[in-house]
């Protein structure tokens, strides 16, 4: 994926210093690069009967209802906390420094349903393996997560044991 | 559009007591009804030569990308202040009670770009009229407003004078 790559800006010293950002709004930015990108993600998950794209607030609203477009499937928020009008099953999870929270509306998914979760980023995983905690306890099945990016040296894949994880562009550093 | 009035949840008292809030997730779960919103949306901008599509955060980023793919354009999105990784133009604008700020990146568009602005919801029209000018700023050409849904009793299309605006899903009260 070199080419997409190629159109991703890197951004040193962010969001603090010796942090190297990757920014993802040149490539989303570019008719080309956007369009391959939501194609080669679909292409992967094509076929495989996705009812719902769960994506997570804010980036990963980007990529996963433009995904459940491209697969013919519903597309389902997870929101951080108290921004879901109606009621919600909630998980809070660790982050480096604290805990934060997760939601999601109780009937955002039916039993046995076929969800695909979507971010921008597999980084630590903590947030994703999250995402994973609160389908599953709503009765989805966990069909797999797809990531535009993913930071390697991060290992989030290891806290997604046991959910197939497809990322479209990988780091190394 | 009665048929897709029909999957959005009305929740009284939401975000606070009086208000009735429609609630679209019940819409966007539904894999046909979320097909034929972007679909919709879609025909409607088809052909006008659309560059980019740019979303406002959090809402406007599930319907702008997507409608992004279908159109085969890029995707820009604008966020509330201190998001955005690299340098940015701004603006700042009134709300009921005190100001809010919206941001771009200031690479986001090409001067004379044809640039279709999303969000979920006209409501005031207070937040859409600062995407307008920010992106005008950066010499964009706006090509139009789209939105989901319009509260047509808060008369936000008077506040985007001279931008043509197209709501899929009118509600009156």
């Amino acid at each position: 994926m070199e080419d997409l790559k190629r159109l991703i800006r890197e951004v040193p010293d962010y969001p603090k210093a010796g942090i190297l950002f990757y920014d993802l709004t040149t490539l989303l930015q570019d008719k080309k690069g956007f369009h391959d990108l939501i194609e080669r993600l679909g292409d992967k998950f094509e076929g495989k009967k996705i009812d719902v794209v769960a994506g997570i607030e804010a980036r990963g609203f980007i990529f996963a209802p433009a995904l459940a477009y491209r697969l013919g499937a519903g597309f389902v928020p997870v929101r951080k906390a108290n921004k879901l009008p109606w009621k919600t099953a909630q998980v809070t999870y660790q982050l480096e420094y604290g805990t934060d929270k997760l939601e999601i509306h109780q009937d955002a998914v039916k039993r046995g349903e076929r969800v695909l979760i979507c971010d921008d980023l597999l980084a630590t995983g903590g947030t994703a393996a999250a995402a994973v905690q609160l389908l599953s306890q709503l009765g989805a099945e966990i069909t797999g997560a797809a990531f535009a990016v993913e930071l390697k040296f991060l290992k989030g894949r290891e806290k997604l044991n046991g959910t197939e994880v497809f990322s479209l562009i990988q780091y190394d550093k």
